[in-house]
């Protein structure tokens, strides 16, 4: 397969995914060095979880949560990336995702940098990204209008506006997060971005 | 945590893991280059999966199982490993597990080639290593005895040495294959190899 440098790298999330937060701080770059851009795609790891019947993997206190809330943060230090696993982890993103969407509609730019914002504040900064006041602060810091953002996240549009995309990604295959797609080749894990640079550089392997 | 260069890695394994092949094709060298030995512990994921609640991570027709099976193949390939996904998969291991054992408590150094050649019979060579004739033919090969090894692939001491190792795996948080051990410090995945070589080298970070 040759890949085509014109078309988009496909990023879906979860807002509240450790390893999706790795990734985004690292998808824009590598896509970058070999010419590419990325769309992002917020979804609701709740909503594809119970689609497939999995089971969210860190949850409860399995030998396997412990193992993954060490390696979260031991797989941050060994990238370099600020973490601190949140006093409230996994939290519901549905009003991250749908502000993302909304934004992204209007001005891709400012989506970028709020998707940046809501990672950072979560995993960084600790703040609860579940709540809607959380979103309009950190929209406002940013450039926002703060009642428009308040009027869209009650709007049933831009929770249709989710759940399509959340349809869109089951329908693609998607059960995970972080999950990029390069030109119908599927990534699944933060720990597949040294495989993910080599298929940009050699166009497929 | 200063790394004690005297002191083994452990590596847990089942014989019909692909992450655990992948792994097994690289652990030993990767160790060597920081003056470490590897202790290789086959044991039996589906006793792990039962006492832990887990689910097999490629059964089915999921889109989990279809990428993994994807993924198998493409990280071979990245890592420049023959493979082929077996036509039957994946196999009761008990029997070459019980015989890695049984040998290793005789000679560690013939036991390691047996491991590598099980390993290679079923991901390279699709040989059936569930069935106990698979196994004496490949221990034939490198020089095992075939009737003691019948024989102890009956006893009750053989079934009982397995036992315990997967009972010890267990007690140390062990929930799937491949996973390493690093003075105390767990890693699962062969994608956590870079992880693990950063570790050796610098005595954690």
């Amino acid at each position: 397969m040759i890949a085509n440098a014109t078309t988009p790298i496909d990023f879906y999330f979860d807002f509240s995914s450790p390893y999706g937060y790795l990734m985004s701080e690292q998808i824009d770059a590598v896509a970058a060095r070999h010419g590419r851009q990325v769309n992002w795609h917020p979804i609701l790891l709740g909503v594809i979880f119970k689609s497939t019947g999995a089971r969210p993997p860190a949850d409860g206190a399995s030998s396997k949560s412990t193992y993954m809330r060490h390696d979260f943060h031991r797989s941050a230090r060994f990238l370099g990336i600020p973490y601190n696993l949140p006093s409230r982890f996994p939290l519901p993103t549905q009003n991250a995702a749908r502000a993302y969407h909304w934004l992204f509609d209007q001005d891709t730019v400012l989506a970028r940098a709020f998707a940046h914002a809501v990672y950072r504040a979560f995993f960084v900064e600790d703040l609860d990204i579940s709540s809607p006041e959380t979103m309009l602060k950190i929209a406002a810091k940013i450039g926002i209008d703060r009642g428009r953002l308040e009027t869209a996240l009650q709007a049933q549009e831009t929770r249709e506006r989710l759940k399509a995309e959340v349809d869109n990604a089951l329908r693609l295959g998607v059960f995970g997060s972080p999950h990029v797609i390069i030109d119908g080749e599927p990534f699944f894990g933060a720990d597949r971005l040294p495989q993910i640079e080599h298929w940009l550089k050699t166009g497929g392997f």
